[in-house]
């Protein structure tokens, strides 16, 4: 497998990112090799050490940068050889059988879109992030990718999102649910609502219904099925509130007794690795024809190396083939559709 | 001023309601009184003292009970003696100054609107809800009123709740943010990037542009305007996110060390204190013709009773005075309007 890397995206690239690479070598199959794309000179030059030069490691010269100024998506449409283009463009002609990105998202949302094309019958991707929870790990999509959804789509996030927990997290029948803001069936606005009675009418999801936003961390669901928008700030707001708790716990043990803060710090560490996001690698952008996983803009090194494993474990579980299949299988198609 | 509360609404309803009315006769001031709505015999035989049997508080029955299995809103159109009806209806003829209710929002957010009316120019009324975080507390508004939103109804919500931050939380010149998917202003649906501009075009605001989901805890803003799902989710998320936290922390600790545990125990009950939505009492519902506090369902005798002090805050503030003359002064209205 030919694993596509954007040497250039993310808060560190393209220091961490190139470190990411050559922490992932050692994670890697005999069959793999991984592609750093993004400017030559500049890869070489920030690798830390000599492993950059590595029979399985090419670097794929992607010579334009894309400004912190410009617009990322601006960006993707003008500079041809930037490494976000490059990458998705290498990949469509297949030298890659996935890309990998911590860059800005909606830019590499419209690159694959673009370049690789979606899956027959899928109408919009979705982004697919992985909450770890108290009670097991929640796929939630989508997180960012489309913010006006018609409910064929959250009808194929559905779909998607559960062949996703399924075949990669191996939850065993995922219950899934819709994002509205209460339980009984009446509420919601009127996507939701319709998107509701797409999923019920597949017999092959297990539907559970209406979630509230107390369920993502319930252990109610293994789904989240919600528009971009909503899970775009479900994510971020979960990411900030548990780092802002943790600081006033900090805080309040302080004031108390700086021994109990001391022995409570290792205990908080362990739960940070316990329900780090930085090992999940990154989200996939379920959908595209291909696999494409986008990592958070404070991936690190460790965060690459895990994501390159998210995406073999992706390509290998051929989650892309169980889509398609589902979708045209199942024939469920929007009502109002017009496009 | 009169103070009506809604003795049938919420879960531990009648009984939990009736003795925090009975525990706000202490906090009240002499020229107050409160009128307990819903069947009189039933309220009688559940209070546990013969505070009941008070010159200031007032039963006014409503014999009419809601069933669990009947629809909240459907039964408001056709239960005329119900609690919720009666206490909005009473208060609509100006036999009290406020209403207080912890039953089905959808419900009292209709009866509110359908019996007191809305403040002139103001299209929507919109749930407020303050969250208390690390930086102080942070206002939020819509969280469940109005699920499709127009541009209109979120610059009025900035106005309404930038008022209630300042006024009722002693916040000068709050920082206003929109909650969207990104920083940048090209980010976000149609419906936000509209009500930008109107929210901008309004000196008197203190606008700072988008918002992300992490920015509600982060102390970067005084008061967030979103559309009632986004902050129906935020809110109900971030209840669950907290004490599913503490529950994964106790359970790290007992694993580590009993005494360790049982330490912090008593500095999670110091942050419960500290940030506890039940000292708040409830959220205002702003934008009505009158003052309206709705409670959160799992309100106890102490929400009741500081839901009663938040009444009686708002009322003295003259918000409604203070929204009405900004809405008509501003003279801000939506382009696309037709309603």
């Amino acid at each position: 497998m030919r694993i596509a890397i954007d040497a250039m995206g993310g808060d560190y690239a393209p220091k961490e990112i190139v470190e990411g690479a050559i922490l992932a070598l050692d994670v890697i199959e005999p069959a793999d090799e991984l592609l750093l794309v993004g400017p030559t000179q500049l890869i070489l030059d920030c690798a830390s050490s000599k492993k950059i030069h590595n029979p399985k490691l090419h670097i794929i010269d992607a010579p334009e940068i894309v400004g912190m100024d410009e617009s990322p998506v601006e960006a993707l449409r003008k500079k041809r050889n930037s490494s976000l283009r490059v990458m998705t463009k290498i990949t469509a002609d297949g030298q890659a059988d996935a890309v990998i990105s911590a860059g800005n998202t909606g830019a590499c949302v419209a690159a694959c879109q673009m370049k690789m094309r979606l899956l027959p019958g899928v109408k919009r991707p979705g982004i697919t992030a992985v909450f770890p929870t108290y009670s097991g790990p929640v796929t939630v999509c989508d997180v960012g990718a489309n913010i006006s959804c018609k409910p064929i789509n959250l009808y194929q996030y559905a779909v998607m999102a559960s062949l996703y927990s399924e075949h990669v997290l191996g939850i065993r029948k995922p219950r899934i649910g819709i994002m509205s803001i209460g339980e009984e069936d009446s509420k919601g606005n009127e996507v939701v609502k319709k998107a509701r009675e797409l999923i019920k009418a597949d017999p092959k999801l297990n539907f559970i219904g209406n979630l509230e936003g107390r369920d993502v961390f319930s252990g109610v669901c293994d789904v989240v099925v919600c528009e971009g928008f909503v899970g775009n700030v479900v994510l971020k707001l979960t990411e900030s509130l548990v780092s802002v708790l943790f600081k006033v716990i900090k805080r309040e043990l302080l004031s108390t007794s700086k021994l109990l803060a001391w022995s409570f710090g290792g205990v908080m560490k362990k739960i940070y690795q316990r329900y780090d996001y930085h090992e999940y690698g990154g989200a996939p952008l379920l959908g595209v024809n291909g696999t494409a996983i986008i990592c958070h803009g404070t991936s690190r090194a460790r965060t690459i190396k895990n994501a390159v494993l998210a995406a073999k474990k992706f390509h290998s579980q051929q989650i892309n083939r169980l889509i398609t299949e589902h979708i045209s299988a199942s024939n469920i198609g929007d009502p109002d559709e017009e496009d």
